[in-house]
């Protein structure tokens, strides 16, 4: 699929088939995640696969809301390790945020090329990911989303126009 | 091009030619940022196409290290809106710099798709960026990179293993 294609193309699953992914569909996609540029190419990303569907439970139970991730045959928690991220992003803050989420882009788009469908969850608690993973203290938990081949869609979100993004030589 | 092709070929661009960036390149790989998910679909970002010479130079002063960016004819500046970004990620964590992470890498990969290069860094100084550009209090930012066509390549930078970066049902 041609990268404009998968852009555009690129909506939020809403419902998965239960059918299993095939393990070269999950290289194809996390290959694409390890190539992901990154500061001073760190590559702080670790990508846990719930598939286990007890486990699978105890994380999307650290969902914030009653907002529920689909079903979906894997769970992709997207997680950084600080020891190996820039902390000096700008003089400010830590690349990690950034870094995982060029990697989540790269995921998702080699998803869509591969005719699998994600949707990204950013309201849960870290606290509860954690325990569930037994994730360790130097990591960080970015964000989660079920993989799996899509059986729907969320509706087209609209999207801001182009003079709202883009100036030149000055902020507008 | 093909996302994964892009994914792979997308190398640094370490030197550009003078050549002008056509209107419609420009239009495209900004049109691939804008589609960009983020969270609750805020689309925080903002990016500042720096054009002018004198605003480059004052712009790439603002770099730390001795580290230059590469010359090209558009100096890209994104930035992120705090106004309009989620402030709770996992419970503790803004999600701009996720956000504007995914729209860089639509921004990288159109670039790639499209015949031109980038180059991303990070080490920077933000407050002498804000002052170049203008920019308010309430907007952050997150990175800069020439766009053009390119005319070289950085090294092949080496990428972990996938077994690195993956696990299953736990963090290892």
């Amino acid at each position: 699929m041609e990268v404009l294609e998968a852009i555009k193309s690129g909506k939020s699953a809403s419902k998965f088939k239960p059918t299993p992914v095939p393990e070269q569909k999950v290289q194809a996609v996390f290959n694409a995640a390890r190539l992901a540029p990154s500061a001073e190419n760190l590559q702080p990303w670790k990508f846990i696969l719930v598939t286990d569907e007890d486990v699978k439970r105890r994380v999307a139970a650290a969902l914030t809301n009653a907002k529920r991730l689909p079903e979906a045959p894997i769970l992709i928690v997207a997680c950084a390790r600080l020891d190996e991220a820039v902390a000096t992003v700008g003089g400010y803050m830590n690349s990690y945020p950034v870094d995982v989420g060029r990697a989540l882009s790269h995921v998702s788009l080699a998803a869509t090329s591969e005719g699998l469908g994600t949707s990204w969850v950013f309201a849960f608690s870290e606290e509860k990911v954690r325990a569930a993973l037994r994730i360790p203290e130097d990591a960080k938990v970015v964000g989660l989303s079920p993989l799996g081949f899509p059986d729907g869609f969320d509706p087209p979100e609209g999207r801001k126009h182009l003079s709202e993004i883009l100036s030149y030589n000055g902020y507008e």
